[in-house]
């Protein structure tokens, strides 16, 4: 049985929260009213008489109704005073998923927010749009790599970096791995990585870019943002469920810098039909509150189990319509292979980016051959406009 | 087939992962294998030939073997260069569970570090012993409280926090709902709390504590810690998997307050026995070394379904020795019956805190008489021995 809801609760403006859970309508009717009092009042509701309480705090239960996608599944909406967000990244994914993440066979697959919540994000301060001016390139699907793996000489990543670039590839980013020792041979290494790029860019015309992956402990993290800053660089690779999602915003914020987001971790959020949290809310719409300017995620075919669909509903959620958030680039990656490059370029359509590294490094003798065989591949099936640097680097081939 | 391992390996500080993966021992080294790649190099076998790599950088598996505990599964170990960790948390966290989150039925279920990575953390700065200090109590579980629900007038929160410390209670701290709209407001109900409990410990003799929780945007977080420690307060609540872990373990270094860690939305990593990681890892090992103080978990026969074995594990992993970090107290809460509190203490021993919400404020018409029944009902299985302020405050009733 719902709360008791009083008329005034009507005006409240609200988040609301889909949840997934198993079993029968019954079933869905108990777990969404301990959902609505766990994530609000946290207390049993024998206990909450208090009319203000259960028209300003309690989550009110508005439906449920059997879930098209899981058999003997419920799908339930939820909608809690947005106030209860507090304006805040971090209270909000603690609102709609915090203690209930340890009550089983519970997932959020759903999140509307108002526009009182949304104006609270900046969300991507590059997006589509500026990511594509830095680099100049319009009309076709980006293409990136990743520098790895960590342990070889610094030659070797500097190489590859600067095959990368003179192959026409646009943004070099480090390996999620790829973590230093200390702030030197973080410098060190970025350095020589950013120099190697440059004479590529010198050479072709282009701007193709270098984002370092910012690793450090926390307490160096500024440290490691501002020289990358102070380098001239124009991004950096933030893994957000490591760095915590808020710290990942609040970073991306301080520092005029393309965040580009990594999944490593996220598995253990959207892992499941059943559990957690869906892909597309955590990769799509939390990344793109948190700023991501790109968002990485595991492209279906690749090494990890993600299905089509879901990835489908990653860049939606990445681009859709969201307050005044600008769109970010869905970029698909995680071990796609050659032949398979053309259709999922089709698929996430010009306005994407296309993340390979292993699959590069495999494909031909060299990796300025590999670069430009995958760049080919990449914009077979799209409409290509070049733009004037793209232009003269083909003149120059 | 694992890859060839030259001999110098065997000198090479390490980190031994354990994972459980479903299916047969066959499977399990391909699994295996998988792993030792991915939180590595992360490209395929074919591509790492230079011995440097194959020796120092690709995990190194060390036993495949049926899993005791879950049926047709199979537990295998990874050796890590200890290297890899970077001497951080964060780094720590995605070598060993980062991209293979992503990978289905993979488990991380045990953790064995080196003391080259203990060093990097200093641990819990009060631990067992030094909230005792703090508290002056001895010889018996502490009984903690949590201060809610967010939207009640703060009169009635303070009554709360005044009520529990005059009952004799140990530590009252904020829910973890419990999250204001900004700094005024953050300040202004601390200060109400806190005046409360000092004017009950004045009452008593004793030192009850109060911890507000942080939960401001990143931006802000520094600024609610300061305060929180000018007004004299000795500690805070903490949610490491909101705030992101090594977030939360800085956090905690730059100030001198008890950290106890509350476990909302470590469900989405601790869920299942085929994915994420255990449980006695996240909350017990990831969190000590983050510096929690006290880790909050829930207790079998709440309203999480968590096994008595998986909360027992827990506590050891708190507790057992680790380096020269200091044990932290062990402090299962989470809808606890009063009936069964004597049984809780006495299954966690004397060195533990309980944290009893709701069932306090459901259990008897005063707050007060609640925290004393509480009390007595926790220390009936364990030998109390009294300390001088605990002997003052009986003498007072």
């Amino acid at each position: 049985m719902a709360p008791p809801i009083p008329q005034e609760r009507a005006a409240i403006d609200t988040i609301v929260a889909t949840y997934r859970t198993r079993g029968d309508a019954a079933r869905a009717a108990e777990v969404a009213r301990f959902v609505a009092y766990e994530q609000t009042v946290e207390l049993p509701p024998a206990l909450i008489t208090d009319p203000h309480l259960l028209a300003h705090i309690v989550g009110r239960v508005l439906a449920i109704e059997p879930d098209a996608q899981v058999q003997d599944s419920q799908r339930f909406r939820i909608a809690y005073n947005a106030e209860l967000a507090s304006r805040s990244l971090a209270q909000l994914l603690n609102l709609v998923y915090g203690n209930v993440s340890m009550y089983p066979a519970l997932r959020l697959v759903g999140l509307e927010l108002p526009d009182s919540v949304l104006r609270a994000f900046a969300g991507p301060r590059y997006g589509v749009a500026g990511v594509r001016r830095l680099l100049g390139v319009y009309g076709r699907p980006l293409l990136s790599t990743a520098l790895k793996p960590r342990g070889v000489p610094l030659d070797r990543l500097a190489q590859l970096a600067y095959d990368f670039a003179l192959g026409g590839g646009d943004v070099v980013k480090d390996d999620q791995n790829l973590v230093d020792q200390d702030f030197d041979a973080f410098r060190f290494r970025v350095e020589r990585c950013a120099a190697a790029v440059a004479r590529a860019n010198q050479s072709t015309g282009r701007n193709c870019l270098y984002f370092p992956h910012l690793a450090a402990r926390h307490e160096e993290l500024e440290r490691h943002a501002e020289f990358v800053h102070g380098l001239g660089l124009r991004g950096v690779l933030l893994c957000p469920m490591i760095l915590g999602l808020d710290g990942a915003r609040a970073l991306a914020a301080r520092h005029d810098l393309v965040f580009m987001a990594h999944p490593t971790l996220t598995g253990v959020y959207v892992h499941g039909e059943e559990h957690g949290i869906a892909n597309h809310l955590l990769l799509g719409t939390f990344w793109r509150l948190a700023g991501a300017d790109v968002a990485v995620f595991c492209a279906p075919g690749g090494r990890f189990a993600y299905t089509e669909s879901e990835c489908r509903a990653i860049a939606r959620a990445l681009t859709e319509p969201l307050g005044t958030l600008a769109p970010a680039l869905p970029c698909p990656g995680g071990g796609m292979q050659f032949a398979e490059i053309g259709s999922i370029a089709a698929r996430y359509g010009a306005d994407s980016m296309l993340l390979a590294g292993g699959s590069m490094q495999q494909q031909a003798a060299s990796f300025v051959a590999a670069t430009r065989a995958f760049l080919v591949r990449l914009s077979a099936d799209c409409e290509v406009r070049l733009t004037e640097p793209d232009r003269a680097w083909r003149a120059l081939r």
